[in-house]
C-alpha cells in the first residue's frame, strides 16, 4: 500500500476531514446505447458523451496536481484509450502512477446485482480488470469496489469482491428504513461477512454507504447539468457569495459527521455522466477547498481535501475501530414506502433469458477455443473470436442491461450485440469442432429450437447432431427437434439405436413461432454427452415407421416415470400432487397463473406506478387467469406431456422425461392483453402442503442461498408498507420452500422475482406488461413489442421442479442448475459425415467430482489459459458433497499438457500470493498439482499449456 | 496586414474554400444579468457561463495550432482576463499574436442598433477596444465588426465602424425578403456607403451577410447544447458515420456557394454561449476537416479550413470583384410576413429614458473629471470614479439592454448598474465642482425632478442651484423645482433678480410621484449656463410674495410667446394649429393618443403575438383613448401650460416657455389598463396639413437622417404584409415630416418607434404593455410593473416640437436635440454659500461655433484627455451650418494647457495616421492646432494637457 500512502493528501487528525471525491457515473447503456453514450450521440435523448468526459478530466487533472478523479467503467475507458495518442497515454499513465486518476471497481461495467449470474459477473470483472492491469500495472489495480447505483446489493457480489482482492465496497442505494436505522446507529459503515461457507476473512468486505447516494450534497453540484450557484469570489462583480458558500458547506459537513463514526467523511462530487466539462467542477472545488481551509487560521476545525475512495478507506482503516457485522444482503431495495424496486427482477424476461443462454454459449466458445487450439480462431470457417462476445456479455451485465431497466432501443442493442458476439463465436466453435472431429462439413446452428424452428431438421432426411457438453460431468439431455416426417431412427456415436418419438407440435408453439417455421412434429430423444466434450447422434427419416404419438383431449390423472409421479385434478386440469418415488415423499401441489394489476399511480397512498424498476400491485390479491386449464396429453416412451391452455395468452406444458428426476413446467405467456388498460404482472404460483412458516429461500447470483422471511429483515425492524412487492426477492437460478420433510426446489432458466406470500406457497413472476413509466428515469412504460410480436411480446420459459428430502436436495439442484446455465450446444450437419470423423471427444481425462464445477476455461494468451474451478456446494447443504474435494491440475485435460500453473485472485488481476509466486516446473510430478476446493470456494489459475 | 497574412491558413485557388469560424455569441445580459452570465450563475434560467467558455477555448486552442477562435464582447473578456494567472495571460497573448485567438468587434458589448445613441456607442466601443489595445497591442485590434445578432442594422453604425477603422462588417439578421432577393442576386456581400455627408470612402464599409444567421449549418452543431450526431469514426464501434457526415457537408457547402460570389464561403460554427466545452466542437471539427479534405486525393474540389472573419474577408478582398453599393439601412427587420421586430424600438420606455439621462450624466462626469483635475477622483467628498458608470453605460448599449428585450430582472440590473455608476460619478462631480467653485458645501442631487420630487427644495427656505452645462455652447433651460412655499425670489450669479413663478403641481404629477414627495407647487424659472461650465442661482422663500398662479378650468383658444403660437379646439381641448411667428408659417396640427390592440397570436394569419421584440397590432386602426381632453390651463410670465386629461392613465401638458422656440408635449402614460385582457401599444399621433407624400424622416442613432417611405424599401420590391408594423422605424432623437413649405420636427427624449401611416401624420409609440411572450427567447410578456407602480408602470416623457422652413429646420433641431441629450445638471446646496465661492465657470475660452459639438471630453490617463469634436450638421441640411468649420485645439480650454495632440480613429485605438504620428510640441503656436471639421465629421484627439 505504499503508493496509496504517498498519493493521498495529508489529513488533519484534530479536525473533521472532508474527502471530496470527484467522479462520474457512466452507465454502460441505459437511455442510450453504450456507443451512443461513448460518442455523445443522440443527445436529444440524454446529454451524455463519455469521450468528452475523459478528455476533459485528463486536461483538468493536469492543471492542478492536487486534483483527484476516479474512473469506474472499463468498457468506456477502453474505447477512449485506444483512440488516444501515445503522448496522451503517457500522460494518463503518469496520472495513474501518481494516484491522481484512480480506477475503482474497474470491471467492464458496474454490474446489476439482482439479475446477474456470478459466472458472467466474474467474466466481466475479469476483462475490465485485465485491461487495467495490462495497461497500467499495479497502480491501475482498483482497491475499492464501487457499486453506487445498483438497486439493492447481493451478498454474493460482496463475496466475489472480497475474493477479487478489493479492500472495501461503497454503494449508494439501500432501503430507506435501513438507512435511517443505520444513520441513527452510526452503522453506515460496516463489515459484510458475505459467505456462510468460506472461512473468514475470505469473504469479508468492508462496506461503506455513501451519504447522498452518489450525488453531491445539496447546493454543491457544479456540473454543467446543475444549477447550483458557482463560487463568485470576484469582489468587483455582483453577488460575491464566498461567505455564504463556506457557511453552507460547513453546516452540511458537520451534520454529515454526526451519522458516521470517524473524523473522516466522504462526499461524492459528481453524478450521472458528469464531468463532460470538468473545469466547472474543479474550478469551483479548488475555490471551495481554498476558502473553507482558509478559515482554519481563524479556528475552524474542518479540513477539506481532494480524495478518492481508497484514500478515504485508508483513513477509516487507520481509525482502528470496530464495525457492525452483517451477514444477510440488501434486498429488496425501497426508496420510499410504496416504491419497492422489485419489478426489475423480472423486467424484460426475454432479454434475461437471452443473456443467460449467451453466457452458456460464451463458455462453450471459450472452452472450444482452448480445446481446438489456434485453428479455432482461424480455420476452415474463417476467422472467429470470443472477444466480441465477451464484451457483449460484459456490457449486458450492466445494471441497466440484464436488469431490464433500459429503454427499448437499448435493450435491442444489447441483444444485437450478443447476437453479433455469437456470430463471431460460431466461427470459433465450428473451427474448433472441425479440428477436434477432423470434419469440415458445414455446421448449422439452430437458435430457435425453443419454438421448434430449425430449417435443416424440418427438411432433411438424414442429418447428424453434435451435442457439445460444457460441463465437467457427463450430461443427460432431452433433444427436441422440429421435423415434418412422422418417423425417424436415431443412433448414437457407437451406432446404437436410440429410443426416439415423434410428437405433434403444440398449438402454443405454432402460435408463438409465427411464420418462422412450419414443422408439424417434434422428434424427441434423450442424449448423453461426455464431460467438456461432444458426441454425435445420427437421425434418419423412416418411410416405414409407426405413426407419431397422438394427443389425448383430457389429462391423465397421473403421469410418472421411475423417479417422479405427478397427479392432476381431473376437474380443473391443474397439478394436484408431486411424489418422489425414490424417497417416497409426496406433497400436495397446485399450480396456476395469476396477474397483479399494476398500479397506475392514481390511487391515494402514493403516485408510484409499476414500471421497469418498481413493482407495485394495486391489490395484494392477484387475478386468476383461469380456474381451470384445457388440457391435451401426449404420452410416449421418451416423454409425457400435459399441455395446459389457460387463456389465449397463457399456456403451459407439464413435461416428464423418462430419464429425468425433475418435472419441467414450460410456460408460454403473452401477448399480455392490455385492451382493458390495465398493466399486468403475471405470476405462476405453486401452492403446496409444505409447512414453510413464512420462510423461503433464494439464491444470490446463482451461488449461495439465503433465507427469506415474510415481512422481515434481519438487521432492522421492518415497517412493511407493500405486502406483496415488499416481500419479493431476486431468484437467479433457484428458489425453494421446505419443512423438515420436504423441499420443493424450483430451478429457473433466467432471473426472476419471487415471493412466498402464503404458507406453503411460492410464486414467481414470469412476465410484466405495463402502461406507465415509474419515474426512475427510463421514461418509458415497460411495454415490450417486437417485429415478430407487434401486439406484445410472447415469452416462453421453463421451471424445473424437484422434490427431495432437505438434506439431499442440493445434490439434485446444484448440478441441475448448472445444466440449465450451461446447457449442451447442438450443432447440425446435413447428410452423412465423412467416415474418418471423430464421433466423440472429451477434453477431460475424467469427469470431475460432482462437487466441482468447471467455471472458466478460456484462452488467456498464446500459451496460457485461465481456469476456474469451483466447489458448488455450500458447507451445510449436502452430506455427500459439502466437503473438501481435490483435483489434480495436471491430470485434468486429455489433450492439453499443463506446463505451469499460477494461482490468481478471483478476477485474475493479481497473483494469489503476491509474495511468493505459485509456479511449478512441469518436469516434477509434484503433489502440489493437487488443488483442494472447500465448499463454495472458487480457485483461479493461469495455466501454461501445450496442445498435445 | 502582415500579421493577417501569416496567421491565416492557406486556401486553394482552384477549389471551393469553406472557412469555418468557431465563435460564441455571449449576450452582455439578456435572460440573466451580465455577471450571472459571466459566472454561470442561475443556470436554471439559461445554461451559460462565460468564464468557462474562455477557460475552455484557450485550452483547446493550445491543443492544436490549426484551430481558430474569435471573441467579441470585451465586457466578458475583461472580467475573465483579470482573474487569470500571468502564465495564462502570457499564453493568451501568444495565441493572439499568432492569430489563433482573434478579437472581432471588441467593444464592451455588441450594441443594439435601433435604440442606441451614437455617443454611447462610441464610448462603449472605445472602452472595449482600449482594453484590447492596451492588453494585446496591434495584434489585439479587431479588424472586423461583428454584429451578428442585432435586430436590424443602422446606417450610422456602419458609418461609425468605418471611422473606427474596421475593414468590414458581418451580420446575421436582415429582412427575409431582402435576404431572398440578395441570395438570388448574389448580393449578400456588398459595399455600404454609410453617410451622405462624409467623403467616400470615409464611411464606406464592406458588409457581409452570414449564411445561417450566426449558427452552423443544419446537422453540424457540435456544442453541448446541440444534438447533432458527433463524428463517429471508430470502425470498431457502432454507427460509423464519417461517409454520411462528409456527404452532408459537401452538399451544404456546394449549395451555399451558389448564393455567394467568390470561391470562398464562411460558416459560423457556434451560437449563443456555445464553447463552454470547446472540446466537443473542436474534436469534431478537426475530424470534419480531416475527412473532407482527405477526399481531395480522390478529386474532391472542396477545401475546408479553420478561419476567422478577417481571414475570410482578406480572401474576398483578394478576389478583386465589384460589389453592390447600398446607401440606405436595414430597418425594419422582419423574419417572416407577420414578424416585424419594430416593437423593441419602444419597449421599456422608462429604461430607454434612464439610459439616455445616464449618458448625459456620464458626459458631465467625464468633463468635470478633466476640468477638476485629480481632486475630482479623490477630494472632499471622498473617492469617486467615472469608470463604474462608463462600464454601466457600456453594458446598457447591449442589444438586449436599452433595446428593452431582456427579462425584467435583467432590466432592473441594468438600471441598478447605472444608478451605481451615477453614485460613483456624483463623488467626482461634487469633488470637481468643489474644486472649481472653492466651496466644499454639501451638494444635493435631485434625480426625481421629472415627477417634482426633491426633498431639499420642498423644505428649504434658502438654497442655491448649480447649473452645469455640458454643451460647448451656452444654454437656456427651464428649471422646475418642487416647492411648498407660494412665492420665491430667484437671483443669478451676478445677483440679478430672475423672473420666477410658482405654479401648482399637476394632478398627473401628484398621481405619478406616489408618496415620494409632497410638494404642492413648482417653482419655474429660466436659467442660462455658460459653455462647458456652471453658473449658480439663488432661491429664497418670500413671506410676502404674490399668490401662486392658479389653474383655469378650460383651455385658452391660443397660447403664444414671441416665437410660437398654438391654438386649441375649444370643443375637444386638443391642439388645432401651430405657428412659427418668426417665419410666419402655420400648420394645422391635431394631436391625440391611441392604442393598438396587440395581437395575442390567436388569429389566423400567423400565431405571432406582439412582444418585447415584435410589434403586431391586431388591426391597422388604433383605438382612440378619448376624443376630447379635459383641460386646465396655467398661464404665467415664465411658462404657459395646458394640462390635458384623456383618461386616468393618459395625460399631457402642452407647455410653452416664454423664451423657447419649441413646444413641449409632456406626456404621462400608465398604468396601461389590462383588465380587458388586451395588450396595448400606446401611440400619440400628430395629424397636420403638411403634404408628406407618404414620406417621413428619422435619424439614425441620433446623427444622420434617413428618408422613410410608406410600404417601400429602396433596394428591393417590398411585399408589405403588416401595414402598420412594417412601416415603423426607430426614432432615436428626432423625426420630421415636411413638404416644400413646412417642416414639423419632433425631438424625442429617448428612443421610440414611429411611423407615418397617413399623409401629413406622424405617430410615435410611447408605451407598450403586453400579455404574451413573442417567441424570440425572452420568455416573458412585456408587462412592466415595479414596487412604485405595482399595477403597471407609468412613464413620462417629452416631445419637443418645432415648426420651421425646411432649409433652416436643422439649425433648430440639431442644437435642440443635443440639449435634450446633454441637458444641464442641477445640483443644490442648502442655505447660504461661502462668500469666496466662485459662482460661475466655463471650461472653454469661448463657446464653440453652433456646428461644432463637443462630443467627448474625458480623462485618458494621468496627463492625457480624450477629445472628440463633431460637426453636427449633414452636408445638405443647413445653409448656415453645413459647411466646414475650424477649431483651434490650443485655444479651446480656459483652464487646461494643451501640450500635445495626436489624432486617433473614432474609437481611439489607432493613430489616425499610423505612419506619421500626429504630435506637436507645445512651444510652437503652429497653425496646425487648427482643426477643420466637415459636415458630420467627428475627429478624435488624444491631448496631453496640464491644468493651469
Amino acid at each position: 500500500k505504499g503508493s496509496i500512502d504517498s498519493s493521498c493528501h495529508a489529513t488533519k487528525p484534530d479536525m473533521l476531514n472532508v474527502h471530496l471525491v470527484p467522479h462520474t457515473h457512466d452507465d454502460v447503456g441505459w437511455l442510450k446505447t453504450v456507443d451512443q453514450y461513448y460518442y455523445g450521440d443522440r443527445n436529444d435523448i440524454q446529454h451524455a458523451g463519455v469521450q468528452y468526459i475523459l478528455d476533459s478530466v485528463v486536461d483538468q487533472l493536469i492543471k492542478n496536481p492536487d486534483r483527484r478523479f476516479i474512473y469506474v467503467e472499463t468498457a468506456f475507458f477502453y474505447r477512449w484509450w485506444k483512440q488516444q495518442s501515445s503522448a496522451t497515454q503517457q500522460t494518463v499513465k503518469q496520472l495513474v502512477d501518481e494516484g491522481r486518476l484512480e480506477f475503482v471497481n474497474g470491471g467492464w461495467c458496474m454490474s446489476d446485482e439482482a439479475t446477474t449470474h456470478y459466472s458472467a459477473v466474474i467474466d466481466q470483472m475479469t476483462i475490465g480488470l485485465r485491461f487495467l492491469n495490462e495497461t497500467f500495472g499495479p497502480c491501475g489495480r482498483p482497491r475499492v469496489a464501487w457499486h453506487i447505483d445498483p438497486f439493492g446489493h447481493a451478498r454474493e457480489h460482496a463475496s466475489m469482491f472480497a475474493q477479487m482482492g478489493y479492500d472495501g465496497l461503497f454503494f449508494g442505494r439501500l432501503d430507506y428504513q435501513d438507512r435511517a436505522h443505520r444513520m441513527r446507529e452510526k452503522e453506515q459503515e460496516l463489515l459484510w461477512r458475505a459467505s456462510d461457507s468460506l472461512t473468514p476473512p475470505m469473504a469479508d468486505l468492508f462496506t461503506g454507504i455513501l451519504p447522498n447516494g452518489y450525488n453531491p450534497p445539496e447546493g454543491f453540484c457544479w456540473d454543467q447539468f446543475c444549477d447550483d450557484p458557482p463560487i463568485r469570489d470576484d469582489p468587483d462583480l455582483e453577488d460575491y457569495n464566498v461567505d455564504d458558500v463556506v457557511k453552507r458547506f460547513l453546516a452540511i459537513a458537520k451534520n454529515q459527521a454526526t451519522v458516521y463514526k470517524t473524523n473522516h467523511i466522504i462526499m461524492t462530487m459528481g453524478s450521472d455522466f458528469q464531468y463532460e466539462n470538468a473545469n466547472l467542477w474543479y474550478k469551483n472545488l479548488d475555490k471551495l477547498i481554498h476558502y473553507v481551509n482558509a478559515l482554519q487560521a481563524k479556528g475552524s476545525k474542518v479540513n477539506v481535501l481532494y480524495s478518492t475512495p481508497s484514500c478515504y478507506l485508508q483513513e477509516l482503516h487507520r481509525a482502528n475501530l470496530t464495525w457492525a457485522l452483517k451477514t444477510d444482503d440488501f434486498f429488496p431495495y425501497a426508496d420510499d414506502a410504496h416504491d419497492f424496486w422489485t419489478g426489475y427482477f423480472t423486467s424484460r424476461p426475454a432479454l434475461k433469458r437471452y443473456e443467460r443462454i449467451s453466457n452458456g454459449n460464451l463458455q462453450i466458445c471459450n472452452q472450444l477455443e482452448v480445446l481446438g487450439g489456434p485453428v479455432s480462431r482461424k480455420g476452415p470457417f474463417g476467422e472467429g473470436d470470443s472477444q466480441t462476445m465477451k464484451k457483449a456479455m460484459a456490457v449486458a451485465q450492466h445494471h441497466d442491461a440484464v436488469s431490464g431497466t433500459e429503454k427499448q432501443h437499448v435493450a435491442n442493442d444489447y441483444a444485437r450485440k450478443l447476437a453479433e458476439g455469437w456470430q463471431h463465436c460460431q466461427v470459433v466453435v465450428s473451427n474448433s469442432l472441425a479440428g477436434l472431429s477432423s470434419s469440415s462439413a458445414e455446421r448449422i446452428y439452430c437458435d430457435n429450437l425453443n419454438v421448434s424452428v430449425c430449417p435443416l431438421t424440418e427438411s432433411s432426411k438424414k442429418f447428424s447432431v453434435n451435442v457439445y457438453n460444457p460441463l465437467a460431468q457427463p450430461v443427460n439431455w432431452a433433444v427436441r427437434l422440429p421435423v415434418n416426417g412422422t418417423a425417424y431412427s436415431v443412433s448414437d456415436a457407437k451406432g446404437r439405436s436410440v429410443d426416439c418419438q415423434v410428437v405433434p407440435v403444440s398449438r402454443a408453439t405454432q402460435n408463438v413461432r409465427r411464420n418462422r417455421g412450419f414443422a408439424v412434429n417434434e422428434l424427441v430423444f434423450q442424449v448423453q454427452a461426455p464431460p467438456l466434450g461432444y458426441t454425435i447422434y445420427f437421425v434418419s427419416l423412416r418411410q416405414d415407421g409407426p405413426p407419431p404419438a397422438s394427443t389425448q383431449p383430457r389429462p391423465p390423472t397421473v403421469i410418472k416415470n421411475k423417479f417422479l409421479q405427478v397427479t392432476f385434478d381431473p376437474d380443473t386440469g391443474l397439478l394436484s400432487s408431486l411424489s418422489n418415488l425414490e424417497t417416497k415423499q409426496t406433497i400436495k401441489l397446485t399450480q396456476n397463473f395469476y396477474w397483479y394489476n399494476a398500479s397506475d399511480g392514481k390511487n391515494m397512498d402514493s403516485s408510484q406506478p409499476s414500471g421497469a424498476y418498481i413493482f407495485r400491485p394495486n391489490s395484494s390479491t392477484p387475478f386468476g387467469i383461469s380456474r381451470t386449464a384445457k388440457t391435451e396429453t401426449v404420452q410416449t416412451s421418451v416423454v409425457q406431456e400435459v399441455r395446459q391452455w389457460f387463456a389465449p395468452w397463457v399456456s403451459q406444458v407439464v413435461r416428464l422425461y423418462t430419464d429425468s428426476r425433475t418435472l419441467e413446467l414450460e410456460w408460454t405467456v403473452g401477448p399480455v392483453p392490455i385492451d382493458d388498460h390495465l398493466g399486468k404482472e403475471v405470476i405462476t404460483r405453486l401452492d403446496t402442503s409444505i409447512k414453510t412458516s413464512e420462510i423461503f429461500y433464494t439464491d444470490s447470483n446463482g451461488r449461495e442461498v439465503l433465507q427469506r422471511r415474510k415481512d422481515f429483515r434481519p438487521t432492522w425492524q421492518l415497517k412493511q408498507s407493500e405486502p406483496i412487492a415488499g416481500n419479493y426477492y431476486p431468484i437467479n437460478s433457484r428458489a425453494f420452500i421446505k419443512d423438515d420433510e420436504d423441499q420443493l426446489t424450483v430451478v429457473t432458466d433466467r432471473s426472476q422475482g419471487g415471493a412466498s406470500i402464503q404458507n406453503g406457497s411460492l410464486e414467481i413472476m414470469l412476465h410484466r406488461r405495463l402502461l406507465y413509466d415509474d419515474f426512475r428515469g427510463v421514461g418509458e412504460p415497460l411495454n415490450e413489442i417486437s417485429s415478430i410480436f407487434p401486439e406484445g411480446l410472447v415469452v416462453r420459459g421453463r421451471l424445473l421442479l424437484s422434490l427431495d428430502r432437505p438434506p439431499t436436495a442440493a445434490d439434485t439442484h446444484r448440478p441441475l442448475a448448472q445444466q440449465v446455465v450451461l446447457q449442451p450446444l447442438l450443432t447440425f450437419t446435413d447428410g452423412e459425415l465423412n467416415s474418418n470423423t471423430r464421433l466423440e471427444f472429451s477434453g477431460l481425462q475424467a469427469a470431475l467430482p460432482p462437487a466441482v464445477h468447471l467455471l472458466t476455461l478460456t484462452q488467456w494468451d498464446k500459451d496460457k489459459v485461465l481456469l476456474r474451478l469451483e466447489h458448488q456446494f455450500q458447507s451445510w447443504e449436502s452430506k455427500r458433497n459439502s466437503k473438501p474435494v481435490t483435483v489434480n491440475l495436471q491430470k485434468l485435460f486429455s489433450t492439453l499438457d499443463v506446463l505451469g500453473a499460477s494461482e490468481l485472485n478471483l478476477s485474475a488481476n493479481q497473483w494469489k500470493d503476491e509474495m511468493s509466486r505459485f509456479d511449478w516446473t512441469p518436469q516434477t510430478d509434484h503433489s502440489d498439482w493437487e488443488v483442494t476446493l472447500r465448499p463454495m470456494e472458487i480457485r483461479t489459475f493461469l495455466l501454461r499449456v501445450r496442445l498435445r
